[in-house]
């Protein structure tokens, strides 16, 4: 298995190079696979459910896998330990949520002012990124594999518009993880109030802003109707979801469906990230015409700055703190600036011109 | 099999949902596959190898596929023409190169100011694309499945600054397909040369401008030695390669090998692209350093803005000559609106903030 996964990491296939041997023919094999997402929550929630479709096709029957939504296991954030644990032998979540675990995962997810999904897929793939991945998770037993992107997530949805570094003391704004730690550097009341409660504090103004995802899921949220600025996103460039496999139920499949679930879930992962751009551009679409009052913002420039030195500020600190931390910051610096180079000169240089600016 | 084809176009898997029937379990079925491509022109002859290498691990060695390059069967413009004629049941090519058969096919690759990769991946799985590219090769007893995209090309290499329409007038371009009728409106003197000999002409000044693809494969034919001035692209914002199948070949496949056959499609889809934006983000960085002298530049507006004018007399012109042109042309107008604005809000606003610009 270790040339699997060294192959995943190198090569420009998915799956493994090495010989397969005879099979099973004719067992079936189960597999339970837990997810963060609740059962309504689209597309994560399919793109778990398309691994378990797809493995079942590609292996005519004989690799089965039950997808748990978390209204059913009652545990989205014990995913990670359930996996780890043998209780689940897959998981579908992301990574950056089991930084409080161990730090050395918080990096596969996104990084804020980070990798674009395609920049980061390439870096998985043939930079080096998914040998670090499965480093990190190897003291844990499992394997961890890119399982769908976001895309760029938005900036999060205000009250009132921010036109200067003074707007944002004491300005009360929902927003997890690395952001949320960044935007408290430059003076932002940061909470954490769970999901279910945030349309309600955004009404009461108990929360002056609220980040979540981009326009299909937040959407869903409600903000759009409390909330008229909508900023850009800075902190989420292209959100990675993760496959967890526990490594011992892996080992105990035959070679061929190994490698049928390990391109089940490069399949669903592609899926997943087209799944989610088409979502967003319908569903901006819709709410521009709806809510006409909504403005979309890219923070001030001196903002943006002090978001970018604040950033630093915590990088380094953090690289200080876990040795693969360090080794993903160094690898993903090192390749973002021939990376970020030939996006300007392809892509965006293409947007910029079509759009005559 | 109708139904796999419009679960492709519409659903969030690349498969069929319909039930899998027992199959021949030991049996080898052998495929044939001609490229376009010739057996060192990476990354592309790769992504046809991936298909071969993929679809028979999947299978467990039950799908064998042999892949012949061009300078085998001798005709990389024949490919069509092979699988239609069932010679072989696979090619790997791109769906442009088939206008002068058929001119529904033209639009399958990429657009003039059209769709990005991302944006048209998502507008073939999600948006109605995949069905209209099956009713354009239906005729021919084909289905094709996109098959890798080469990310944004580049505009090409001029030996001059191109600082006005002025300086177009009688410029000697070699640029194939329909960019290469769109500088002629703007009185560009496009010649056709083939590659072998592009070098040749442009260091004895037969031309002044060469158009390929992007750094990778650019660098491979030398014109940065000769043409410093590396104009951003606006003619291939997405170029995407196809496979074809062999409606009849497909039809023998049992149909866990047809859904193993089109899987190993889409999975060797995605390698090529992420794979493709690493060589060319590698590719540039070293130039970049090796030739200081190259410079990057964008058309200036008025060209830019001649070049959109041309481009939609062309298509306006197309679109009466084929229905399915027509079709879509219409889809993809519609969807763009959508489909860009989030581009804009989302990652190419993350780019511009990030630059400060």
């Amino acid at each position: 298995m270790n040339k699997l996964v060294k192959k995943i990491g190198v090569a420009s296939l998915i799956i493994a190079t090495c010989c397969v041997s005879t099979y099973a023919k004719d067992k079936v094999y189960k597999l339970k696979m837990a997810t963060t997402w609740g059962p309504t929550v689209s597309p994560l929630i399919d793109a778990a459910k398309d691994v378990s479709k797809i493995a079942e096709k590609l292996s005519n029957g004989r690799l089965k896998i039950r997808v748990d939504a978390s209204n059913k296991h009652k545990s989205p954030f014990g995913v990670f330990d359930m996996v780890k644990g043998g209780q689940y032998d897959l998981g579908h979540s992301a990574s950056y949520f089991w930084k409080g675990k161990d730090l050395d995962t918080l990096p596969f997810t996104t990084l804020p002012f980070g990798l674009t999904a395609t920049e980061q897929y390439a870096w998985f793939y043939y930079g080096g990124g998914l040998e670090l991945m499965q480093k990190a998770y190897a003291k844990h037993g499992m394997y961890s594999f890119p399982a769908g992107n976001t895309g760029t997530q938005m900036g999060g949805w205000f009250r009132k518009e921010i036109k200067s570094l003074e707007d944002l003391k004491g300005l009360k704004m929902r927003i997890a993880g690395l952001a949320g730690e960044i935007w408290a550097k430059l003076g932002v009341n940061v909470v954490n109030i769970p999901g279910s409660e945030l349309y309600t504090a955004l009404e009461r103004k108990t929360i002056d802003a609220a980040e979540w995802t981009a326009p299909y899921m937040d959407v869903k949220m409600g903000f759009h109707k409390l909330a008229p600025y909508y900023y850009t996103g800075w902190q989420e460039p292209g959100s990675e979801l993760q496959v967890l496999v526990n490594k011992k139920s892996f080992a105990k499949l035959p070679k061929d469906l190994q490698d049928i679930l390990v391109a089940a879930i490069r399949i669903s992962t592609n899926t997943m990230t087209y799944h989610h751009f088409y979502l967003n551009a319908q569903t901006w679409s819709k709410i521009e015409k709806d809510y006409p009052n909504i403005k979309v913002k890219t923070f001030p420039k001196e903002v943006m700055d002090k978001l970018k030195q604040a950033n630093k500020e915590i990088k380094a600190e953090l690289a200080k703190k876990s040795a693969i931390l360090k080794e993903v910051f160094e690898s993903q610096d090192a390749y973002m600036k021939k990376a970020r180079e030939w996006t300007k000169m392809s892509e965006y240089n293409y947007i910029k011109s079509s759009l005559g600016e």
